[in-house]
């Protein structure tokens, strides 16, 4: 047990990461040691990379959502539904903690995803501070946070594809209220929206269609569920728009999910959902600068309703893992598109900032 | 009962009003006539003056919210709880008639106001048609027209001082759900801001703040009931944000009532807000040219709620008259600043389009 | 076109049906005959013909949900999406009409199932008045009636398999706002529960429970989705929570759907929903007798929501239509069990009371 | 600070209250020691003596709503809102504590107040722990208790009048998402229901109508803002239900709050609830009994909602506070009728029982 625990560590923006080794943690009562079967890179940690989170403590150890064993642990361990975890357990665990639910974000308000004191795996904690990340061959797991166990019906591998973009999309798809039978636009066919995607199926949307490139995530968004995916750099915002009529009574759709992240998709959105219909706002995590919109046309008059969608709480980290487990054949493996060792991790970072991939699936032990 | 009727007619565009005599019309089954006893000018009836409301078959006899005293009547008559109305009562009527109830904008979205059948009295019909507005001695009220007899305690006056203002307002408040003890801030002191304010007090909202102007305004915007009333032509982006702040835990608005008709309004408006909070957008009746806003900072990462509120229902109408009838000590009257015959119809406009009044009041018969 | 129509004849309850030729009607503008290609026999007609709806103005022709080809039609005639209907067209409509979307219930609740002025094809419509029922060779659609066009895919059966208890569960599933990923308990296996079933999996529910008799209906209820299926003959009370139990965390069930109709339904429907969860009641079309609950236990200290369900509205007749083209997999026709001439619906009607059948077609050409 | 606290013990149910010495406790990093100003007997209280609740750790010194000045604390302690709390302040807290942030009932289904790990002050702390209760001349207000400084402009004895019954009520309105306009029926006249009277008037409620008993509690529902109030012992259900009809169209209220704690109320309430209005019962903290309802005419024909209400969260805490600092003419003071001293504790929890007051002010140091 005494062998030092390797770990890749993002230093500072744009710098390549470097592989360090970090000793084995001891464990207070209620902590225990993950052995890492498998993490992520995904578009936020190109977004860390670029440096375009602010307040972000480098140097960190990135991934942010994992899975694994559990390796050795301190005391009772519970998971969120009460039942004992031990060591061997297959476990994934949600990477917001330190979430206080005492503020006012997160009594009076009820938007915990805003707390002061929430603190994120991968992103917001600092190495110094010891195995906050995925990019290791073992994650610390503090007192306090979220466990469950993995059913063993899920590999580690479906769950990362799945992975934090499951887990927002959840949460999306919850804000975004679709009922049976509504027609749906998915705006961005990266990890979240590629999720999307097939939640909106789950949830009885009657007629999808994804909005992005490049052509293989495309046909990926069709094999999630898409009815039509469109080239957003080989058809015109007139093109787009009349293909979601076609669909929809000449309405456009009841709703829009936006998981592009551009500015210009905001106003598109707006033109393509119908009056009185939902636009839901999940994927701009970081500034892509300014958006021009007609508050007459495309707000007022239209009777909208466009909610913001922030981070995510337990209960969809908690139901991103049923609908795994009852819906095997949805391809959410696919998303991670391919598999990296830590010495790997800069090809990985560099295939996901090119778009080659959605998403790679790190593998310490490779 | 064979004398004409004088009525004043929007010709087109910028042109000066004109009185015309029209005949007193045959009444079919089911059928009323209304003798005017007050209508008004309103900021819509300066839009419609510019020629900025697409659609309108000019000329029109304009005044969409009129009251009076039912002059004739053929066959059975019944407001909208099932009682008879007769010759010499009261009434008022939803400007808004021949929405459909078939199409899928009345039944599937549930989103009546924009059924492409409705209609509104003083703006969407013609004059050649009949008297279809309130700027007229009487005013034609045709089968189906949603009529309501008006309590005695409601002067005509009240009622057309709250008018179709009180009734827009209504709408925009049942649609931000405010709840006991929110924050408010309220953009705009015309009709609508100067009802909504009224109208979140007595929602039970804790703190109001108004920005408007001119000064008048704002005396009257803290008799309806704002804590703190800001000129938005004396105070910068920064002090406004400042004052907001100052009254709720340095958070931002719970709610925030947009009834300025500013492009400005709007990225203003999205950063009074707090997190997780609500911006109802209702003041964009027409075109008010394009709004900058940031979709990271302003919405997403602020997990909010914009709704949009376009026109009005017979609940909301319903809900005005309740609201005139149980709070007689809310100033309402005082919005319509001033009385004008039909004769100084010309003035009235000019006074409503220079600001120096947020409604003028109709008497046809001054 | 001249030759009468045959119509099959409620005169009261418990009295055979009578054969009957109609004369064909006149035609007003707006209004068409329709060619009946299928009706039903479905548990509101044995209530029907048990006497237990209040108001119904017998002689009546029953058959509320029906579908034919239009036959002859007068001035020009729309669908609710606004397309024009010819004759030749297959067609359905709302059996519901005459809602006067102006009194109180339509506009200040918005319960218009519960207007006044409502009528019901086969219910509360005269067999004096003409043909306002599917038993019928043909049926008179009045002006105003709400129709839409079958899409080619649907065939007469499988609409009408669905028929009046989809369009029924279409409104519950919405009333019940089912999240993706929640778990469903659905009380009734008649053509209500069998559809709500169906509508809970396309909705997203993780777990199904069915809880009804007999036998042929669990086994159906098992093709529309149920994961479990139970027979409340054969099984206790604490069985049946114990088998939800096992399948929710020990926890009883997100959502509860009450299909069944019985009292005793009720409180052991309260008992199967979780604490914070919603139990929809909407079986219960008529007086089943008094049920016995405890408001602490099941209700106050439960945080529950109880939601009662009565009618349908547009909306959900369209998504029915709309749910059955984009799922034909779902086997809705077999709830149809079987075809019934109008020479053979007294046979019909006592296979449907004795539950024999979830529902007769009936098919007036045989 | 050496002498010893005394406070006022419930060894078991039916036994007097006896005054104890307990030592000054030490003080952890994070907790802090309340000097009592004011707590209360409510009618929790007088069910706790009944013995009606169950898991009741007897002893335990009772008194869940209290408050005072900090009198000592350790390390920096903080409100709610992040401000630091000192020696000297005058604070509240929220009796609710331990309440996990991590269960299912916290997380997936937002039902905290059903929190398995949820403790309450003055109810479910055994008095072998230490000064969990306020009948006692101080407090311990262990690390994570939610806490508030007491505004100047409250009144501790205005605080404690609201007290328990208030923050109930401010959780039973939210859940009732009253409308500005709706008719409001209070079924209960005790600290809940009069506390809910005032708070539905703050919302906006048109029409008040409250039931109860006796003739005191009456007139001072009329004082809290009921148009109406009805003695429940003098009047029949039928003169009830026909007084609510006269003040809402022969409809019955939008809104029916249950307060009453009777088994009795149940169907009284679901008959005084318009068609597709809201039922939120919140008054059976403790089992009642049975009650007897008709599914189809009182809930399913209703198209009704029924909300069960149970405990209150920190929102609700938080709430009472700023009503009660910005509604001081509210009498929330009179329904804390009498004061105490902890000599005359006995005669406080007997008053409470045979209802000569709503409820009892404790001043331990009189």
């Amino acid at each position: 047990m005494s062998e030092p625990i390797l770990a890749a560590v993002m230093t500072a923006p744009r710098r390549p990461i470097e592989l360090r080794d970090f000793p084995r943690p001891d464990l207070p009562a209620g902590a225990a040691l993950l052995r890492t079967a498998c993490s992520e890179v995904c578009g936020t940690d190109v977004h860390l990379w670029h440096g375009r989170l602010s307040g972000v403590p480098y140097p960190i150890i990135p991934g942010h959502v994992s899975a694994g064993t559990i390796e050795a642990s301190r005391g009772r361990i519970t998971g969120i539904d009460g039942s004992e975890i031990h060591e061997g357990h297959r476990v994934v665990f949600f990477d917001v903690h330190r979430t206080c639910g005492r503020c006012r974000a997160c009594t009076v308000h009820r938007t915990p995803t805003r707390c002061a004191s929430r603190r994120v795996y991968g992103i917001t904690d600092p190495a110094s501070e010891g195995l906050f990340g995925g990019w290791s061959q073992a994650v610390y797991l503090e007192p306090g946070v979220a466990m469950a166990r993995l059913p063993d019906a899920i590999a580690f591998d479906d769950y990362i594809g799945g992975g934090c973009g499951l887990i927002t999309a959840v949460h999306m798809i919850e804000r975004a209220e679709i009922r049976l039978g509504d027609s749906v636009v998915v705006q961005g066919t990266g990890a979240v929206g590629l999720s999307a995607i097939a939640l909106a199926r789950l949830s009885g949307a009657s007629r999808i269609v994804a909005i992005g490139a490049p052509e293989s995530r495309l046909s990926l968004a069709r094999e999630m569920g898409a009815d039509v995916a469109l080239d957003v750099t080989r058809t015109s915002v007139e093109e787009r728009r009349q293909a979601v009529n076609d669909l929809t009574y000449d309405e456009c759709a009841d709703v829009v999910l936006e998981a592009a992240g551009a500015a210009a998709a905001v106003p598109e959105g707006l033109d393509l959902v119908r009056v009185g219909g939902r636009y839901v706002i999940g994927g701009h995590y970081t500034d892509a600068g300014p958006a021009t919109i007609n508050a007459h046309h495309q707000i007022n008059r239209k009777h909208l309703e466009i909610r913001g969608c922030w981070g995510s709480e337990i209960r969809h980290f908690l139901r991103a893992i049923a609908i795994l487990e009852t819906n095997p054949s949805i391809p959410f493996r696919k998303i991670g598109a391919q598999r990296y060792g830590l010495e790997q991790i800069n090809d990985a970072l560099a295939d996901a900032e090119a778009l080659r991939i959605p998403k790679a699936l790190v593998d310490p032990w490779s």
